[in-house]
Formats: structure tokens, sequence, C-alpha cells
């Protein structure tokens, strides 16, 4: 079944856009953190961001700067976050992959900062070399 | 004053490197949020998402992708965000542009989800139009 992003693509479902090329869509989001949050989405419905192929990966990060860029200049937010989510330990509630953008202002704690771990140095000198080893595979 | 992470880039600061090329720079952070959260740099020291070139914009997003991936392989989190913060109202704290890799195991409540506000139709449809017509300045 088609995933409700693509159903907007499609115009099947309204939305409020905000720009849209042959490879990617923004448009509002219906239940916003913020005025102005924004979701930047690739048509083709690939969960994660783990799926985009290359041209795909730089089409919607174009998108998302572009229009983090005309909503800084339209809304006059005092800054932005940019969030994407992968899989529903993270929060992924729609399993298209989409980026949220979402307009700050001082003090209005819309994202709550998460608690400051700890690690001991040879903790994170092992744990990086796992993940470098893996980078060396890809 | 050079940036922490400039001196990370320099060598005069020790991290915990997962990857490495010419204009980007991948590693742990010392305050995870999670086993093996990380950051990804560019390495010329700019603020905001807004500042970047587009070969810098392709550069860290490439790395991003490419150590999102290899950390799933090396940790196997149940999901991971993708996160990144522009202006102190965001949160951001290092204004040189840094995107965060934070693993997710579930229930592990790393990271709090923002309270879904609401917004009427043609509230949704007037804040886009402002954004649009900024999109079309760019």
């Amino acid at each position: 079944m088609a995933s409700i992003f693509t159903k907007i693509v499609n115009g099947e479902i309204p939305s409020a856009k905000v720009y849209e090329d042959d490879l990617t869509l923004a448009f509002l989001d219906i239940n916003p953190a913020s005025r102005g949050h924004t979701l930047v989405i690739c048509k083709p419905e690939l969960p994660s961001l783990l799926d985009l192929p290359p041209d795909l990966l730089a089409a919607t990060t174009r998108t998302t700067q572009l229009v983090a860029r005309a909503l800084m200049a339209a809304l006059e937010p005092d800054g932005f976050n940019i969030l994407q989510n992968n899989g529903s330990a993270a929060g992924q509630v729609v399993f298209h992959y989409h980026v949220h953008i979402i307009p700050r202002w001082h003090s209005d704690r819309v994202l709550t900062p998460w608690r400051p771990g700890s690690a001991s140095p040879s903790d994170l000198r092992d744990t990086a070399a796992l993940i470098a080893a893996q980078v060396s595979k890809e």
C-alpha cells in the first residue's frame, strides 16, 4: 500500500506545498512542532537514509538547504533543527524517507536536549574502532 | 579563535575517529546520548547548514550516510536519528557545522518526541505561501 507521502506526491491527499522538483517535495507538517515545520521527502518510497541512492540523497539535501534558507527568510525564527528518524525505535512513523525542518524560537522548548552521557577514552576508542572497521568494508 | 572541532581536525585535541576524508571528519561524541553517538563535521569552520557550499553539503551528507550504515552494521541498534542544530535557540553549542548520528534502541528514551501541534488548513496554506515565495527568490 502506498505511504501517505506517496499519496501526497500523487495528489491524492492535499498538502501545503512549499517546493517541488522532479525528485523531491517539501510541504508543511499538519501537526507542526512549531510554525513553519516542514517535511522534505524524496518522491520514491524508500524507508530510510540507508536506502537512498546518491542522486536522491544529494537532491533531498539540496532541497532541505533551499527550504531552510527560505523558511529563515520568510518566518525569521531564531534557529532551526534538522531531524530525520530511521526506524520505529528512533520515532519514525511514516516509513517513507523524510527530513523535518523545525523552526525554533528562543525558549520555545519544542525539542528537549538529550541527557549528556559519559564514556571513558578507552570505551570511545573501542567503539570507534568497531565502526571504522565497518566503514572500511562499505 | 578556532572551534573545538577545528582543533580536532588539526590534531590539537584527540578524538575517537571513525572516518576522515579531505572535506569531512567523523568522530565519537565525548558525551554520548547513546553508545556510538557520532558527529560528522565538514572541516572548514562554517557555522550553519545555510553556510555550506554545494561541495561541502554533498560531502557531509555522503559521509553521514556512510557512517550511519557502518554504525548500524557494527553496533546493531534498532534505529538511529540524524539531528543537526542551527543557532543557540535550536540547541547548537559548537558553531561549527556538525551532524549528530544517534543510535537508538527500543524504549531507550534517549530523545523525547515533540508535542504534535495543530494548525488549520488556511494557516498551513498561508505559511506555506510565505515560504514558497522566498524559495522562488533563492
